[in-house]
C-alpha cells in the first residue's frame, strides 16, 4: 500500500469487531477478516515508525510476559510490540514445572493484572496443558474485571502454545504476503510444511501446527510432509482440511520431502518432535518420572537419527517452482556444519536466504503490536489516523 | 466521595507537610493526619485511573527495587505503583544472604541512586537488620544529596521489614475503610488479629506487627489471638497498646482463637513463626550455622503441629457479627485440602471472601504510589488537581 | 560553564559529525574535539536535568543490555542513561561461557534490534575477544539496516572490553576536568595510574588501560606503575606513548609505587591482572581446561601476595603534590582492614576521597547518555536547544 490513507480504508472495509475488547488463542479461531485485521494494523504501525511517527497509545500500563521456556527471540518480539505502543514490560517467572492450576491460577492472574494491559504467555512444553492455562488466565482476568477487581481486563496474546504459535504463523503469513505482493496472490500457490532432521529432539509442534492450520486459508496447495511417526494433531489436520475446502485450496499430506518440495512455491522446512512421544513425556513430567523421561528422549534421538536424510539440500531447492522457492524457518535454524555437524538445512542454501529469512522475523513485534491494538480499540482506524495528524516523533529531533 | 474535588478539600484540611522529602518505614512514625493523606491521595489516583486520565508525574526516573526474598505480588505492586507514576523498575538483586553493613551500603545506595526517585526495599528475614538496613540506605542517599553527589534524594517505601509491612497494613486499611464506608465506621469494631497453622514454619511476623500497629490507631477494639510461644514483638506490642489509649479502642491479647472471633467485626487469621525462634534464627543465619537451623526448623515445625486447630473454619465465621466478619488476608493463604492438607483457613471460607480478597489486595499499588507521591510534591493536592485539568489520557483514544 | 548557552557555543565549535550513527569502541579511535563533544553533551544533560528539565528524546524505543558480567554499578549506570533519554531497558542474558562468533552473532544481533536505538556491551573477560564480538555485533546491525531489515541502527556503546573502558575512562575524565577548573589546566600535571594489591586475582586491564590510553591526550605527564610481570597490552602503551607525544604531555612507566606518588596530582592505585595470564586464561577457558584454570589462579595469587605493599597509604598519599593529589578509583575498591584484610588503599585514605569518588562515578550515567546522543543526531546541540526551550519538566509539578 502506497499511502496511510489505504490503510484505513482497508480497516473501514473489514469486519473485526469481536476483536474488541478481546484475545488472540488461534488463528482459526478468528475468522478471515479479523486475519486481514491484523495484518493491515501490523502494516500501518511499521509505517508510522519507519516515518518516525509515535505509536505510543499507552501513557502508562504494564505488558506482563511470562515464559515457561527461555526465548531471546519471541521475548524480545513482546517486548518490543509492548514498548512501541508504550507498555512497561514486567515479567513473571514462573519456572519450568510448576504447572499451575485453579484457584492458584485465578489468583495470580488477578494479582499480576492490577496495571496490567497485555499479558503474553508462553507455553508450550506440555501436551494438553499450555492453552488450557491461557484460557483460565483470561477466565480469570475476565471475573476479575466484572467483579470490579480489576480496572481494565488484560488481553491475552498466546506467544505460543502447545496448539498453535499464532504471532510465529501470522509474522510468517505477513512476510509471504509482502514477498509474492497481495494475498490475492497466494492462490493456487504450492507450500510445503516439511520435517527435517535436527540433532536435538523435542521441538514443539506449535510451529508446523500453526503453518497448516493458517496458510490453508488463503487458496495455497499446502503440503505436509514428515516421516511416519511424526504426525502432529489430528484436530489440527481436521482444522486444515477445512479450511483448505472453504478457500478453494487444498491440503495434503506425504511421507517423501521430495514430493512436498517438487514445484513448491514457498518451502519451510523445521525439526519437530512426534505428537505420540510429546503425549508420553506430558505424562511422564505429570508423574515427575526422570529416568522415564531420559529413556523417552533416548528413543527419541535414536528415531531422529533414521531420518538424517531430511534436510534442506540445494538439490531440494533445485527442485522447488524455477528453483526459486521462498525458504522459510521460524529460526533459530539448525544449520549443517555451522550450528550442527548435520542438520534442517545446508548453509549454502540458508546463506542465501539470510536476509528474507531475518525480515520475515521483524514481523513479529508489529503483528504482536496489531493484535493488542485491536483487542485495545473500538476504532482501531480512528486511532491510527489519530496517531498519524497528531504526528508525534518518534525520536525528537 | 463522588467528586474529585472531595478528595482535594480533604487533602487541603490535613496536616502532612513532614512527609514532603521524607520516606516511608513505619506506620506509628506518621501522624493520624498523614496515614489519612496516604489513603486520600491512593484514592484520588485510582479515581484519575478509572476515567483513563493519566497520573504520569515522571517523565522519567528510576523506581529501584531490592527484594531480598523472592515475591510476586510485592514486586507486581511496586512495578504497577512505579509505571503509574511513570518511573521505570530496576532491580538490584542482593540475594538472600549478603546483608551489606556500613561502607558497602553507603557505596550501593549511592551507585544506584544518580537517576532514582524511588527506592522499594523488602527485607523481611533477619528480625533487627531489616528496618535497620533501610536506615541505612536512607542516610546515605541523604548525605549524597547534601554532598552534590545525587541531584535528588530517593524516597524510600518499605515493602516489608522485619518490624512492619506498611503497605499491607495501609492497603488493608483502606480496604476496611471501603467495606465500612468511613474511618469514623470503625469507632467500637472489633478485629482479630489471630495466627492461624500453616505447614509450613517462619512466615514473617510483620504482617500480625503491622496490622496491631496500625489498625488500633481508629478506635476499634484489636485483639491479637495466638498459641502460648508465638508472641509478637513486645515493643509493638506497647505501641498498640498506646495507639488504642489514644484512639480510645482498646488492645488485647488471648490464647483462645474462639475468644478473638467472637462478635468479630473483621478477622485477619494467619500464620506467623514465634518471635524469639526468629531471634534464634538470625543469629544462627549470622554464624553460618546451617545445621543449627535445620534442626530449629525441625522443631518449630513440631511446634507448629501442636496448633492445627487454629484453623479459620465456617463454624468459627458463623460465631462473628451476624456472622457476617470481613476475612481478610494478605495473600498467597494456605488453604485446607487447595494449597496444603490442613492449612490457615476452610476452603468454604475461603471462596466466600475471595473477590473480597483479591479487592483487598488491589488497594496496594495504590497506597505505594500514594507513599511516593506524598514524598515528591510539596503540594500534592495541587498537583492532583493539575493532572485532572490536564486530562491526559492513560489510553490514547 | 554558567548558562546553557555556553554549552551550545561550545558544541557549536567543535567538529564531531563523524560521530553521527556511530558507536563508541575505544577513546582513541576519537579524535580530541570528538571527545570534547562528549564531555560537553554530558554536562549539558546533567545541567537540564539538574534544572528539572526532560532530557527525553525518545517516545519509545529500547536500550539493550548484554553483561558477560554481573555488574551492578554499569549496569544501572547504563539503565540511568537509557531512561534519561526515554529509552527501556531490555536485557539480554548471554551467560558467561558462551562466546558466540560469526552466524549466530549476526542472528542475534538482528533478532533483538528491531527496535533498538542502543545496545551497550560488557564483554571483558576474554582477551582478544570482547571488543571483536563488540564489532561482529556492529557490522551485523549496519548489513541489517542497509538490507532493510532493520528501520534503524542500534547505536553500540562499549561498557567494558578486553580493550578500553571508555564510559569509565571518560567520566573518569569528566571528573578531572571538574575538579581542575578545565582540559587546559591539565598541561604539566602528574598522573599516576598504579598497580595496587588486592586480594582476588584476574581484574581486567580495561581500566588502566583505558587511563593511559585516555589520560595522555590532555597534556599531562602520566605515569603507568606496576610490579614487573603485570604489563598491560603493549599495543595499548604505544598509543599512549603516541598521544603524549602529540599532546605535549608524557607517558613513563616505573616498577616503584612511590616513584608514581611522589608530587603527583592525580593518582589511581588499582588492581589487574597480569597481560600473560590473561591470554592464558582465555586459552584455558576456550579448552575447557577447568583444572588449569585452577592451578594458574593459584599461581597468580601467590605472584599477587608477593606485592602486598602495594597499597596506597596516607604516607604515601603525603608524598603527592602537597600532599593533596586528587586520589581516583573506578569502584568498588578492596579497602584494607574493611572489605578486605590487606587491600588497594588505606580505610583513612578511601575515607577522606569518600565523597570525591562517589562524584566521579556520578558522571558515567551522564558520559554514556551523551555518547548515544551524539550517535543519534546530525545536530545534537540544535536538540539540546530545543529541549531547553521546550523545557518539559522532568517531574510534574
Amino acid at each position: 500500500m502506497d499511502t496511510f490513507q489505504n490503510y484505513i480504508d482497508k480497516l473501514n472495509s473489514l469486519h473485526f469487531k469481536n476483536m474488541y475488547n478481546g484475545d488472540f488463542f488461534l488463528t482459526w479461531e478468528k475468522t478471515y477478516e479479523e486475519l486481514e485485521a491484523v495484518f493491515t494494523v501490523a502494516d500501518a504501525l511499521r509505517f508510522l515508525r519507519e516515518r518516525n511517527i509515535s505509536t505510543k497509545v499507552f501513557e502508562s500500563g504494564l505488558g506482563i510476559s511470562l515464559f515457561r521456556d527461555n526465548s531471546t527471540r519471541t521475548r524480545f518480539s513482546f517486548s518490543s510490540a509492548c514498548n512501541l505502543l508504550g507498555l512497561e514490560v514486567q515479567n513473571l517467572d514462573e519456572g519450568k514445572s510448576q504447572v499451575a492450576h485453579g484457584e492458584t491460577v485465578r489468583e495470580t492472574a488477578n494479582m499480576i493484572s492490577f496495571m496490567a494491559d497485555v499479558i503474553g504467555i508462553r507455553d508450550d512444553m506440555y501436551i494438553g496443558k499450555g492453552n488450557k492455562y491461557m484460557h483460565e488466565v483470561v477466565d480469570s482476568v475476565i471475573q476479575g474485571k466484572r467483579d470490579g477487581i480489576l480496572e481494565q481486563k488484560p488481553t491475552l496474546v498466546n506467544l505460543q502454545c502447545d496448539i498453535d504459535h499464532p504471532t510465529q504463523a501470522m509474522a510468517d503469513m505477513l512476510h509471504i504476503i509482502h514477498e509474492f505482493g497481495s494475498i490475492e496472490n497466494l492462490k493456487g500457490k504450492k507450500l510445503a510444511m516439511t520435517w527435517a532432521y535436527s540433532p536435538s529432539y523435542g521441538k514443539p509442534l506449535s510451529v508446523p501446527q500453526g503453518i497448516i492450520g493458517l496458510m490453508t486459508r488463503f487458496g495455497m496447495d499446502v503440503v505436509l510432509a514428515h516421516p511416519e511417526g511424526y504426525e502432529v494433531f489430528p484436530e489440527v489436520e481436521a482444522v486444515a482440511a477445512a479450511n483448505a475446502a472453504k478457500s478453494g485450496g487444498s491440503f495434503s499430506k506425504t511421507n517423501q520431502m521430495a514430493d512436498a518440495f517438487r514445484d513448491a512455491d514457498i518451502v519451510y522446512p523445521k525439526s519437530w518432535a512426534p505428537f505420540a512421544a510429546m503425549e508420553k513425556r506430558t505424562e511422564l513430567y505429570g508423574n515427575g518420572h526422570m529416568d522415564g523421561i531420559k529413556a523417552l528422549e533416548k528413543e527419541l534421538l535414536a528415531q531422529n537419527a533414521l531420518y538424517k536424510d531430511w534436510t534442506c539440500t540445494k538439490e531440494l531447492m533445485a527442485s522447488t517452482r524455477n528453483g526459486k522457492a521462498l525458504y522459510m524457518h521460524c529460526l533459530p535454524a539448525d544449520i549443517s556444519g555451522i550450528s550442527c555437524k548435520e542438520g534442517e538445512v545446508e548453509a549454502s542454501v540458508f546463506d542465501r536466504y539470510r536476509n528474507l529469512l531475518y525480515k520475515e522475523a521483524s514481523f513479529k513485534p508489529y503483528v504482536i503490536a496489531a493484535m493488542i491494538f485491536l483487542a485495545k480499540f473500538a476504532d482501531p482506524a480512528d486511532v491510527l489516523k489519530n496517531l498519524e495528524s497528531k504526528g508525534t516523533p518518534r525520536v525528537f529531533r
